[in-house]
């Protein structure tokens, strides 16, 4: 594990039957799975796991966007670049540029907050936790 | 809700987008989905859920198969029949007959078993609550 | 059928378990598939399908966002009424806004796009067909 | 590419978050999910394509089943190994183990049938291409 603060991350993925619709293409709803699954793999190079780190707390969703130029097809290979763009207190917003090849599929959004675990109570935003913090940086532009 | 216990249940259905595959087709592991929501609305229709009824004990699966016979497309609207074919101390086991009109899609079976939620401790199956069992019966052949 | 344009559309919708992630609600990736249910939906209230109506055009998706106010939980009733906010020469824009009972759940929007269907060439938009356009009118503020 | 026959395949896989459920666990729609990667990654290996060899058959499935004996949980990471059992004129069958480590974590299989493509026309069962019948051999026991 590299203890330097991380800041972005590139995935390689292929692109599975299960993913493509009666358009041939793959379904836009998994591009919002892709850049989760690039932001999961971002946080194991940084030491973490979303789940593991720490019990009380967890990190949904509170916004996704995403752009889309070009489909993909059955077993189309490609990256999926994460990079964290904002760190507030109690958020972490990344953005991703998806590509296969030199061809740009598509780019997006996410941005997660840290909320805490309490059962049957509302959830509730709370300060990201520092050994999490400490692991991350924003992305030089 | 009836208070005789239920053995069998009828779901009406259509074929969403995104369930459909490149080939056209909804793609196979959703049936195994039809097959699971047909059973929880069994329960619903038995006064129950598989999440609320028992804190500590849930019913994932032990099996399921199927076998298909005709596709399903976009749009199209189905039929998931499910029966209650066995009940012993700790499982229960579905039939399911998916159809489109009078076309048969697939068949199906699952077999759930009791297990009680210990954190961090393997799966272990247990009888299942007095409460449950009530609402359930064998359907007749 | 209504013959007056359709600007938006109401879908009654319950959560079922596959929908749900290991944080005990749904995952964020289905309020895209919500939205898109409700086009559809939106779309058959205007007597049209997305895939039928003309053989050689279909509508994938330019962009889609969504914010996330509340989850969504297993057995949850819902509803997405989805609204027509933007028809150009080539596009269509729509808002959707997702509630539990008085509880905002979440609010996104998607934009389709009407495309060219040529075997092996890219995408290409082209003019939404009058028959389609003509069953479709924007919402008011 | 290696031009012997080819019989088993081993894929190597970790969990993601979105295939998870809300018992905390992979659904268990998504083992046929794995069956089916692994099924494409073989095909790779014997230097095939599903969807690109025969642009006039392809090959869903007939039946499938799946036994569960332990569960996978997020991050996890499992080995999917599959085996040619069976190869009649127009089926192959497939039997998959999944295993994370030593721990057996499910057991299934897959028969899919060689079906030609005819636009607006019933599935036809037809016999394998010989191109590709080359390329696969049953697995010795």
């Amino acid at each position: 594990m590299n203890s330097a603060p991380v800041s972005e991350h590139r995935l390689h993925r292929r692109v599975q039957f299960h993913e493509t619709d009666a358009a041939g293409m793959v379904h836009f709803s998994w591009f919002y799975r892709y850049m989760e699954e690039a932001e999961h793999a971002l946080w194991r190079a940084a030491g973490l796991s979303v789940t593991e780190v720490a019990a009380d707390v967890f990190f949904p969703r509170v916004s996704a966007s995403c752009d889309f130029r070009n489909p993909l097809r059955f077993e189309d290979e490609f990256e999926i670049a994460i990079r964290i763009t904002g760190l507030t207190e109690k958020t972490i917003r990344y953005a991703c540029a998806m590509t296969r090849g030199e061809t740009p599929i598509a780019s997006g959004t996410l941005v997660a907050a840290c909320v805490s675990v309490r059962p049957g109570q509302p959830l509730k935003a709370v300060p990201i936790p520092q050994a999490i913090r400490d692991r991350f940086a924003v992305a030089p532009v």
